[in-house]
């Protein structure tokens, strides 16, 4: 039976998990295979914590560039994240013509494209599996299931920090401080959560999915992000009352020939699939011409789930090994000599409804004068509800709108502000069907 | 660029679908897969009515066996339907070395193992993402997403026309005869509705299903099969009242080195993302050793959800043409000399909770009995509940039970009834987590 070498660079969790998945289903994965799937080199900083493995100690080094040198291996396992060294490391296994399995959703997401070039012109396969939401098996569905459907729109919970954290304050009313650091304290979140919880580790992701979906080039710039960091409790109570539940959404949809590309908290209503999605769990609709709505649901991090994406990755390109069938399915979904120009809506020219909280003065004829703000920019509200709380001068005032558009209901905001119908910055969440 | 040569057997609702997309997204689809695919011939009884399709009336024909044997064709898509003269043209098309696309559930859920062994002598490739759970990507995602997970369970919603009729009676009250009409007015169920309602097309997919993650032979035979013709409004409104909703269920799980394999309607608590999934919409849950639960759900059925399978096995055959990588991916997941010979769990001993639901004598003592009959079978009673309703003999009794073994359930009802204890025959519905 044959033998693929692999080359793993980076021993934290994702990479024990793959190598703990490599040596415990090796009979597994080799009677699905027809070839043994072997680890021929580690590469870490750290090469003396015990990690449980079997693989031998000769077998590991510091030397990043040994391991991707090594004429015997066959693919590289990147799991060294960041977008610098990770780079470096990507460059040289094309140049020496080695293929990459990599979970590395930054640097896909900032420097796919050039990479997809270099890893055309020297005929060798990245696949990334486990770039986008985990195990879920995403970028399979839209590089191959999706093949003869024109894409409609995307949309995922693909952050299990923001979920986690939106869980514990919508289920549990903790705060977000509180959620967070419960976050951190189980392994959902890292000791700088940032990248989390501001939203960019979901963009990295979305601009990697609309670039699959669209047939566009990766495009991380022109998205619109915004993370939970605003969302308060309130405001998740409020939403429980109407019926709406808050999460973190990626979205990328067609709109007049260009594409919808914005990550922000978003109300979902209670019946859909989406507001029953929770805790660490991820979750990606996908709405093709052909198959309408299609949703998939799975553990979007983790040791294990990601190394489940690696280790799917591996045999994907293993197969191609074996039989001769390497760049079998182009990187982005389309043969990169037809891929499109399409760009990404600017944020103003979105058009949704929004849920809006205003700290509004409570002073007779302040709620008719807000109102006729609205109008004059052609925004529709469907209700409005003063709720309880404030203090002597405002009182919380909560408004539902119809559609409109976001540079309407932004200069909305900034006349009723200026006009000083309310104090402070109004709360802004867009509303999903 | 390469063009592909595409047959088709059937021109029905499916067929006509996948020639419609062919059509529709032949760009799409070159840009996706950098060859063309030409619908050839098409082969159905009726070539006379109009279709709303492009395809010159030259390339329809009433023989099938003419576009099996034409030299020129490359891959046969087969929408006859039924076992008998579908299994004649799989067979003809496999000694003519054709690969094979197919939406036949029941062909390869009766007559797979022996067709995979003649498709492997022969070197063809067969595709059937279409027979299970329309465009859910479950048999990609078992044969390859999943390639390094041992798989300890799955189940599914995998038939829509029993899951909108189930539908319609929890949502709208309707009774069973009401729901099958509308199911069948809305073309969601066939005139003949028996396969759907008892179970046996779900059983097909089940069989299907256990092969891919289990690595066994497919088992149609042993399969425990319950349908929904005996599920009444009332059993629905008491499950909704103890939290759970009753859906046809199948289940594939691995259990002390056998494969439980059953079909049923099954209480479901309502926290659970299958209790979300209504009207024909279908799901899979799939829960591996490293991904734990993925779920998918999506159209399990009609015309475009369908074709879009199809088109996705078209464009995944025909990479495997361009690369010269057929077979690339073992039919049933595993290389045929790596199957086991797992067997399926007698169902007399599958161990599951049990909502109970008697006609109990209206007589002091009877629960006392009944309970102690219960206890002889080792059974927990977790709940016991008097609903309104009954005769002047006779009250309804309904028993939420602990774990207990299904053979333990069977004899203790059927001491309750010999001793007369209870009027008519005892509702039995399986609750799962």
């Amino acid at each position: 039976m044959k033998t693929i070498k692999i080359g793993i660079l980076g021993l934290g969790t994702v990479g024990t998990g793959v190598a703990r998945m490599l040596e415990e289903e090796k009979d597994l994965i080799s009677s699905r295979l027809g070839a043994e799937l072997e680890i021929a080199k580690i590469a870490d900083l750290d090469i003396e914590t015990d990690r449980g493995l079997t693989v031998s100690r000769d077998r590991l080094t510091t030397d990043a560039f040994s391991v991707i040198d090594d004429p015997d291996i066959d693919i590289i396992v990147e799991l060294i994240g960041g977008e610098t060294f990770a780079k470096e490391c990507f460059e040289r296994a094309i140049a020496k013509g080695k293929h990459i399995v990599t979970a590395n959703k930054a640097l896909i997401a900032s420097h796919g494209n050039e990479l997809f070039q270099l890893a055309a012109e020297q005929g060798v396969d990245i696949a990334f599996e486990a770039s986008v939401a985990g195990c879920i098996p995403i970028i399979k569905t839209m590089r191959e299931t999706l093949a003869g459907n024109t894409i409609h729109s995307l949309a995922g919970i693909m952050n299990g920090t923001c979920n986690y954290i939106l869980t514990k304050i919508t289920c549990e009313g903790a705060s977000f401080e509180d959620a967070l650091a419960q976050a951190q304290e189980n392994g959902f979140a890292e000791a700088d959560p940032t990248l989390d919880i501001e939203g960019y580790d979901t963009a990295h992701k979305l601009a990697i999915l609309n670039s699959l979906a669209y047939g566009m080039k990766i495009n991380l710039d022109d998205i619109y992000v915004e993370g939970i960091t605003k969302v308060t409790r309130e405001d998740i109570q409020f939403a429980e009352e109407f019926g709406y539940r808050i999460k973190l959404l990626a979205i990328g949809k067609r709109t007049n020939g260009a594409i919808e590309a914005r990550v922000h908290p978003t109300m979902i209503p209670m019946d859909n699939l989406f507001a029953s999605v929770n805790h660490s769990v991820n979750a990606v609709d996908v709405c093709g011409s052909a198959t309408g709505d299609m949703f998939l649901v799975g553990k979007g991090a983790g040791m294990m789930p990601t190394a489940s994406a690696i280790v799917s990755d591996l045999v994907d390109i293993s197969r191609n090994l074996i039989s001769g069938s390497g760049q079998r399915v182009p990187y982005l979904s389309f043969r990169s000599d037809r891929m499109n120009d399409l760009s990404i809506l600017p944020m103003d020219e979105v058009i949704t409804r929004y849920y809006v909280r205003f700290m509004a003065k409570d002073k007779p004829g302040v709620l008719s004068r807000i109102s006729g703000i609205f109008g004059e920019y052609n925004i529709s509200i469907r209700s409005v509800h003063q709720k309880d709380g404030g203090d002597e001068c405002c009182v919380p005032l909560v408004m539902l709108t119809s559609m409109a558009r976001e540079k309407d209901m932004r200069q909305a905001l900034a006349d009723i502000e200026s006009l000083e119908l309310s104090k402070g910055e109004a709360v802004l969440i867009r509303i999903e069907k």
